[in-house]
């Protein structure tokens, strides 16, 4: 059904798609790419909410060509009038005669429509070329979709023994500039990193995408700034001063509260939000990142915390993927541990990952794991 | 001084070397290489202690042709009757015109006196090329001649939480059997594995080589048997049962002991060692680290054992290099530590290690570092 060509254009489409990592959320991320006579006439992605669909960019650089050309595209074309009009309209309305479309969107106000659009219109439609790598580059976005949470990466930094933090508390610096680079990096990507007040006291923690580090590397929004990630931060006891850096710069902060205080006086960038919490008196995570995909439209969590939140959020398999990085150093046994975890007695119940990715970053070696 | 040409003729003597490293204990590796108007006209390796050394085959393999031809050689020619007689007599015997050496022989019995004897028998001598490459490929037999301890690899086995164990003691099957299988492959090309009565016991322990899953891949000793490491057990309170696979098969057995019982029945395949004791009553390991270099000639040590002894070498910075399977799992924060060392209080007082290799071994993950 596809060609080795077909199989390159939407790989191309792809690429075009990832372009807009730093910048779409909490849209997903689309390319596209207008082929005609083997010749690639168009190309485009989705570059910010609010902004031209893939399609568009592709649409308007190919002009009156796009007429008979097929149109590579990683997520089905949008059949709602949103912020923009729908595409699958352009796209009629172009002349396109064929539509390559890596997967379904599962956005409900999609969820095919937009496929029914163009065959009703005598567009030839062929769908799921690419399909799982159209997924991976959306992870997020199809959580929220799908699952009603948010995928969730957990970020670690241990030593080689596992450990954290030094038995009084000292980890400054466990890894090197390069890794705590990199940590600005997985930020950037990110709709929103969750924290708790202990960790945000404790450093002093901003939580933020310091411009200066990354501006060079990363796609800014059409304003010239970068995106900055939500800072979600639990804060139960509301403990959190307002003259913290938290505070100072950076993205909205959402203050987790299980009880909103209207009378609260919070900083212009803070915002309240209410998490129920458990029976046995915790913050409830599941009905919390339930909250975050639903209300606060996040695709993407990146989580930076201590081994308790670590461990909470491990065993009640809200985390999708690990990222650790490893300092070349020992601890020693009495230093703090990665991730608090109760007590297994048979090797077959603990938590089982798989490695996905593994690589030198500075001094550091970074190990991503997929928990399965 | 080198040309091009030089290094790459150096460079395949060191990979002609690298044959020999399941097979040359306790000789060092060494490869030659005759080239004769740009050809190459003789290879060797030397293969197994006793045997011919790699000249001696590299000379063979040319012929008369040696006559006016360049010897590349990786260790600088022997100078002394061993068990084979010199092979600067036989490169001089040979009528060879230049002999390049990538570093001189640490050996008392030679340093410096193969150099010597080649120029004074008007062979142009060069020698450093490579070097570096040379004295990695011989890190074990350097370490004894140099330090007069051997090579020392601590392996270890643990979850990405730094655990190598259930707190119960369940640690069957923390790793792959491709971890398993490439533990072999390390002990294979190890003069000795260095372990405990308790570990020995606990997993009734061969620690030998297993025939059937590496002979299609590691080379055999001249009889076709691959070559066993020696098992070196700390047995302190003589706790090994004769009836433990330990004593069934593999290499010699040096039972460590601190006091020699001539009364004492032993296996056949097993001989007391003597190792002293500190002022707290544990076994001295630097003082053991030198009888078995000096002692019982042996370059490399790898270390199979437990929390308790790792911890003690890298306290007694006898370790060279660690050796860690990472499984991907997550055995909890009451599981046990991956080497028991005492309480830090300052980041940088911790054992610093910096990563030379990292690389996915079938399920897991397997990271070298060495220790600075």
């Amino acid at each position: 059904m596809f060609s080795a060509s077909d199989t390159a254009h939407m790989a191309e489409a792809l690429r075009l798609a990832e372009l807009g990592r730093y910048t779409t959320s909490p849209n997903p991320n689309v390319g596209a790419l207008l082929v005609k006579d083997g010749q690639v006439i168009g190309r485009g992605y989705h570059k910010q909410a609010g902004g031209p669909h893939a399609e568009v960019f592709a649409l308007r650089e190919a002009g009156s060509d796009a007429r008979g050309a097929t149109c590579y595209v990683t997520l089905e074309p949008c059949s709602h009038h949103g912020r923009t009009p729908p595409c699958a309209d352009a796209l009629i309305a172009a002349g396109v005669s064929r539509v390559v479309v890596a997967m379904q969107d599962p956005n409900p106000q999609v969820a095919g429509r937009g496929i029914t659009m163009l065959r009703s219109a005598g567009i030839r439609v062929e769908l799921g070329l690419l399909e799982q790598q159209a997924r991976a580059i959306n992870a997020g976005f199809l959580s929220r979709m799908e699952r009603k949470r948010p995928y969730v990466q957990l970020k670690l930094a241990a030593s080689l023994d596992g450990r954290t933090a030094l038995a009084n508390g000292d980890s400054k610096w466990l890894t090197s500039d390069a890794a705590r680079a990199d940590v600005q990096r997985f930020r950037a990507q990110s709709c929103a990193v969750l924290s708790t007040a202990t960790t945000v006291m404790a450093d002093n923690a901003r939580l933020n995408i310091r411009t200066e580090q990354l501006l060079q590397s990363v796609p800014t929004l059409e304003n010239g700034q970068l995106r900055q990630p939500k800072r979600v931060i639990l804060d139960r006891n509301g403990l959190l001063d307002h003259k913290l850096a938290l505070f100072a710069e950076g993205g909205e902060v959402l203050l987790c509260v299980s009880n909103i205080e209207n009378k609260r006086e919070l900083p212009n960038i803070a915002r309240q939000i209410h998490c129920p919490l458990t029976s046995n008196a915790q913050f409830d995570l599941t009905a919390l990142l339930e909250h975050l995909a639903v209300r606060e439209s996040i695709n993407t969590l990146w989580v930076e915390a201590g081994a308790t939140l670590a461990g909470t959020l491990l065993q009640l398999k809200l985390v999708d993927e690990l990222i650790v990085y490893l300092a070349p150093k020992l601890l020693g046994s009495s230093a703090q541990p990665l991730a608090v975890l109760p007590e297994f007695s048979v090797l077959n119940q603990v938590p089982q990952l798989s490695w996905t990715d593994v690589r030198m970053v500075g001094a550091d070696i970074r190990l991503s794991a997929r928990l399965s």
